[in-house]
């Protein structure tokens, strides 16, 4: 095997972020942007069946952010592995979410995601976003 | 974009059938063959965590398979996608199972999987495996 490209590490690492920023953002612009475009997209929502191609891709990420209020991403354990122009991060999601901005409610809950990948213009863009139910965990914060 | 390269596709495709039938045979050296053999290889199975590596991958399929009598993959809307010496399916798996040989009842429920592979010596192999449970359908077949 190769040897570990560290810049690159670094750089999916980033893009892997920024994709959760514009989770949390609601931002639809910036969801687009970090996308391939590409009709061999994939996006697979927990619990969801496969979504493929910008357009229904884009759609369900428009429908999801209407219908979110307040979402933060804490990201554990995510691991970055790189194989030429591709790349993909492993990670478990700790989803903290309320259902008004003003509730004193948070709810928590877990995913574990992969997420794919490809280097174009030295940009790295997602491929393929993967996200299941942990079926082990979902708590309540006071 | 490059070209479709059909044989790849071919290659891959039966790369991924091969996966399921390891599975149906509960044959962990034939699922061992089919995996890399790399500390960064990945499992993710319905509502569990990642699993990291060929030892514990494999114990992971060990157990599974010690705890399986009969379970059978219909392998629907299955495509390939292939990116150089990557490619990775999607695919829903329509999950048959009887708790025992003998049983009458057959249940049904269905994952959403991605299955990530890389090329070696003329050979796909296994890097990861993420299946999701579907939320909306558990069956149960007369």
């Amino acid at each position: 095997m190769s040897v570990p490209d560290y810049d690159a590490q670094k750089d999916v690492t980033r893009a892997n972020r920024e994709f959760y920023r514009a989770f949390e953002r609601l931002d639809l612009a910036a969801m687009r942007a970090l996308w391939l475009d590409d009709e061999r997209i994939q996006c697979i929502h927990p619990g969801g069946e496969t979504i493929v191609g910008p357009e229904r891709v884009h759609a369900a990420w428009d429908a999801i952010f209407q219908s979110t209020t307040w979402i933060r991403f804490e990201l554990v354990d995510a691991t970055a592995q790189i194989f030429g122009e591709l790349a993909w991060v492993t990670v478990l999601e700790r989803i903290h979410s309320k259902p008004d901005e003003q509730s004193a409610e948070t709810l928590v809950a877990e995913a574990v995601a992969t997420n794919l990948f490809i280097r174009r213009d030295d940009a790295w863009k997602m491929l393929l976003h993967h996200a299941s139910p942990l079926a082990r965990r979902i708590l309540s914060e006071p």
